[in-house]
């Protein structure tokens, strides 16, 4: 994606540009002044002549030179005039800073549109509207609220929330974080988080893409696009509206589509995006994406001197999934013969409090050299003798010795560490004031290794599955009315995929339930089929260990009168006949329609602990086979089917075919919107699973 | 606890202080002598006449005045001789700076174990050794390394490791935070956190008192002492070594003994002490506890200029349990009113991005008396028209208005809200720099005001107990030399405390199953007894289901000639025969005996889902009936006991009296170190709960 008439235009009309100090249009004026902007920057209002010294036109269409980039800030009113006059001088691109579109209702909705529509006409790509304009340090331009810039970096951050963005620039000044550039999305009504993640993928000038997104529209389409970009620089979210409440609140504040978190959460996963847990996380991440190597493999190095921060650090490792190595003999050996005897030479290796610089610099140098370890982070606390600022210096002196391994320090205080903490940040070396920070951001480096590092894998396809069955089915059912298919047809459809269930059919009276079961062999079950009864047996709808032909009789009369009684309205279709199957675990598969993203499935214990244990995973589909595995592998129930103590363990490769399977089914029938398979029942390694029982909502 | 001399002395010695800047004898003289301190200050080095102006004494013996408070800061080698003369002098009290002793080895172990003894014979309390220290901001005096003090406030700080306590001063000055006084714990030779906590309790100059604690030995009275302070005022605690890795660091850097996190976990939660997880939070929740009132209801009410920060704080507040308050239709009508008509009045209350101050501190004047908000979050962003330092100045003014409840703030930034965050927190108002802190801080005085309301509950004792019974068998097993209980001891033992088992007998032969199998009636079920077979169905050492005499002889036969094979060299003292009882749920009640806090007892779901699914819960003995009920609660199985679809509940109350009665049967007899009832079988509403299968171990 080009969107260098965003990001490196050669010049900017700054369509509402203002003499009264304090109006938008007045401070991007000035910040674009005060950028170093090479361009040309064209103030556009009718009413002033001249703007902060430069010269203004009345329209836009008055300047004698091409324009790039045009920024509007007037009233939305005037929006679409603007536009077009943009449209027909050739302008390449739009930032839309004003307001008053869909975030305000159905007639904000048409403006809206009627702009994207000027948009196309043109070839006008457009920012916003209502948002907060753009940043770049390379170019460099100020388009935004905020006075100052950060300093040159590599980070570029995308975030939906304009004003939350003006506050991390202002943040990250004080912070002493490098940036690439800000895009404030606003509204999205053109480009969107994917168009902008894709010209940062493209820019090597990027290192690492933070965002703070509330929600995705088109889900697939990030999906597909993050999986790739993600393999060339990471991908940290931050996503605001993960609680039922947060959702209303972004839902009154964007007017746009929340999904749930869950279906966020699993598409992140599922391309390998960093997830940060909040503002300050985005950031540390971000810092130490950019300013630092990956680790080559799996281990860090804790250099102390003091043991509450070591033991606080070595806490959150483990916590998260960090490895703290064990120091080699070798190095620890050495360490022993030079540090002072009180030392810890393990992990942490406490250089204790009186440590000067070169006491860490030594540690520093040895624990190098360890093979062992891919990582350090040097923690220092400010003591009677700690030299703050030459260890600084010295951990910045050794970077190149580091043989690319990532270094991370946490010097902890205020004043007394505010110098050194500076250099290290002006040198490349994140700093972080709390030990617990450092470990995080190290967990995230590592989480995006790890990912890196898995194998590529491929989707499953089964060939012998019957597509046309399943149609026939689904027609059926749509003949009929219903989006709820009847049990039968549901069994039917799945088995149609290669799903094993129990051999069944439909019997409408007595005489054909009692036909059924003597061709099915005894003993058999009965289950009332009819499109409003969910909870069948609540109503008398199931009568299981029929074992002849006059408890077959009998349990039909029952179930009739009782399902009558019960339930009179209810459409009967009659009652499906099937062989009993012996008792097994009973997991769950189900499958729910994610609006942004797609088919979520899900895996877990089923039968009545699916209700209060809640012990399931998700994936997106379609999967991959080593997907699948995860996907069992998620759950405590795994455990269980591996076989423990003494039980046998449970065929977990019919499992995961009939996981496959679905994934499959629900990939090529998109009108599948929801399905349960519960329980499947699942027997001993080999001897299969069959879903018992199945239900399949189907779009309307 | 008087602890005067060390918070308060009139006057100090500083034995081993030093002229030589650098040197921590310089640096303590010199930072005492900057502190302000109003009393005496005696150096005390054979080696000077005069140390940075004052009068240097040989010894403390030379000095002409009284001394309250040493400090000695000389090679251990020598400390006992100077403590010996202190005591001597009659000095109150020491803090012992000096390290070299039970954290080296034996030899330290045995110098401290003296040195404790010499405070004793003169009756002078120590602090240390091994410490950094004291600050107290009130006195004031300041015997740490720290150069400057934090400004007055009424934070009490207690920390484990005094390299953290230094840098946390450090840092706490740079955010502003007062604080009224830091100690050093150091080795806990003779004073340790609890007499620490004690002192600081009495002392109504401190309002909170916040720890970093790496182990506590003396579980029991901590806990005493925590749930008396906490009805006083609120204790925060972050734990170093909650990690296995964590406490083995723990373990090496103080030599102190560290317990396992959960049973720290649950002791505070049954004192109501608040755990940090960072230490950022600890002092963020310091600081609310201090500056705030506590909210008197549930319901907090956001303020904000921008979306993006609201849905964060909003996100978080519903993970955490903070209810976001639904503002009256009232106030909404007033505010929809005045605001421009974008605004946002439901909660968060978005008064929009071009907010000045004037508008904040309205809908802050009308939102406080919304009766349903019991506590405000003022949320700001720096954007183009926003108006920082004012709207803190408007805080700040109103906050007399704000009717006792508590207001924090959130000012996202940098340099453009430095003063603003300033002002509100030099002037009580918290402010942090993201939304996320806010809601922790706010979430931690929810859970402290939660805590403080609960009705006081009373233990529960049972008096249908017979401790003979129990002693008896007790004392068999002693005199067999066994500390594992055989499973029919076990059953007698809990039956005599009103626990209901099946009725069983001892067969050591086939006839005397068959005889106990007439007499108790079929079916039955065998099951092997010994000290050696843990795991006996794996042997076959049970037979289910026997019902009748030839039944239970072959099974004995069976049992016996399969026991031989699989452990041919385990004792058996015979069969346990019993009357099966039929299947009901299975459940777990287990107790682990903590070496620092005693009994933890464990509930949850038995069976074979114990193991994986871990849907547990802990409480520490003795027990409240309403603590047993929460115990039941706080596990998924909860609401399968309560009966789900369909299904009967289970007998609740019968399980929560066996949970009593474990309780305390562990605290009358704390020679039972273990014990599981696993499976306990519940039956439906009424039907009572079986100890189907009970493990007891004694201690050696």
């Amino acid at each position: 994606m080009n969107l260098d008439a965003i990001f490196h235009p050669d010049s900017v009309a700054i369509i509402g540009a203002s003499r009264t100090p304090g109006k938008i249009g007045y401070i991007l004026t000035n910040n674009m002044l005060n950028s170093g902007f090479k361009g040309n920057i064209y103030p556009v209002n009718p009413g002033a002549d001249e703007i902060l010294g430069l010269k203004c036109y009345p329209s836009v269409l008055d300047i004698p030179n091409d324009v790039d980039l045009s920024v509007i800030t007037i009233p939305s009113a005037s929006v679409l005039q603007a536009a077009e006059e943009c449209g027909k001088k050739g302008v390449k691109a739009l930032v839309v800073i004003s307001a008053g579109f869909k975030e305000t209702g159905h007639e904000g909705s048409v403006l809206e549109q009627q702009l994207v529509e000027i948009g196309k006409r043109y070839g006008m790509r457009i920012q916003g509207p209502n948002c907060l304009g753009l940043v770049n340090t390379l170019t460099p331009l100020n388009l935004s609220f905020a006075v100052d810039m950060p300093r040159r970096g590599k980070i570029g951050f995308i975030s939906q929330s304009g004003a939350l963005g003006t506050a991390v620039l202002d943040w990250v000044i004080k912070e002493n974080i490098g940036f690439h550039s800000f895009i404030s999305l606003g509204n999205k009504a053109d480009l969107d988080e994917i168009d902008f993640l894709e010209a940062m993928s493209e820019d090597d000038e990027v290192t690492v893409i933070l965002l703070y997104l509330e929600s995705i529209e088109e889900g697939r389409r990030f999906l597909e696009a993050s999986t790739r970009i993600v393999k060339k620089k990471p991908i940290v979210i931050l996503k605001g509206g993960t609680s039922s409440a947060g959702a209303r609140a972004a839902g009154s504040h964007t007017g746009a589509l929340v999904g749930s978190f869950l279906a966020y959460q699993t598409a992140f996963n599922k391309a390998g995006v960093i997830l940060a847990n909040s503002i300050e996380e985005l950031f540390d991440y971000g810092l130490v994406f950019t300013e630092q190597p990956l680790p080559k493999g799996e281990g860090i190095a804790l250099i102390t001197n003091a043991g509450g921060p070591g033991i606080l650090a070595t806490d959150l490792s483990e916590k998260l999934g960090v490895k703290i190595s064990s120091i080699s003999s070798e190095v620890q050996g050495i360490l022993r013969k030079n540090l002072p005897p009180a030392s810890a030479t393990g992990n942490p290796i406490d250089v204790l409090g009186d440590a000067k610089a070169d006491r860490y610099a030594f540690a520093l140098k040895e624990v190098v050299k360890d093979d062992g370890v891919n990582a350090i982070i040097v923690l220092l606390t400010p003591q009677a003798m700690t030299e703050s600022l030459e260890t600084a210096k010295n951990i910045v002196e050794m970077k190149s010795a580091l043989n690319q391994k990532p270094i991370l320090a946490v010097f902890m205080g205020g004043k007394t560490v505010e110098e050194a903490t500076s250099y290290l940040m002006n040198n490349g070396v994140p700093c972080f004031d709390f030990p617990e920070k450092a470990i995080q951001a190290i967990s995230a480096m590592y989480r995006y290794t790890r990912f890196l590092k898995l194998p590529v894998f491929s989707l499953k396809r089964f060939d012998d599955v019957n597509s046309t069955r399943v149609k026939t089915v689904i027609n059926a059912a749509r003949m009929d009315n219903r989006v709820v298919l009847l049990s039968t047809e549901a069994a039917d459809l799945v088995e149609a995929y290669g799903i094993p269930v129990p051999q069944n059919k439909l019997a409408v009276n007595t005489d054909e339930a009692v036909e059924y079961a003597e061709k099915l062999g005894y003993p058999v079950v009965l289950r009332i089929v009819s499109p409003d009864i969910l909870h069948k047996t609540d109503v008398g709808g199931v009568a299981l260990n029929l074992n002849s032909s006059n408890d077959v009789r009998t349990a039909f009369d029952q179930m009739m009168t009782s399902v009558n009684k019960f339930v009179p309205h209810a459409r009967i279709y009659g009652v499906m006949v099937y062989h009993m199957i012996p008792r097994g675990r009973e997991m769950i598969i189900g499958m729910s329609k994610d609006l942004q993203f797609g088919p979520l499935l899900m895996f877990g214990l089923g039968g009545i602990y699916v209700n209060f244990l809640k012990d399931v995973s998700f994936r997106l589909a379609p999967l991959t086979d080593n997907e699948a595995g995860e996907m069992m592998e998620d759950t405590k129930a795994y455990t269980l089917l591996k076989g423990i103590r003494g039980e046998d363990p449970s065929d977990v490769s019919a499992l995961k075919d009939m996981i496959l399977r679905v994934s499959q089914l629900v990939i090529d029938f998109p009108e599948i919107v929801e399905m349960d398979i519960n329980p499947v029942v699942v027997y001993k390694a080999e001897e299969g699973a069959y879903a018992l029982d199945v239900k399949i909502t189907l779009s309307k």
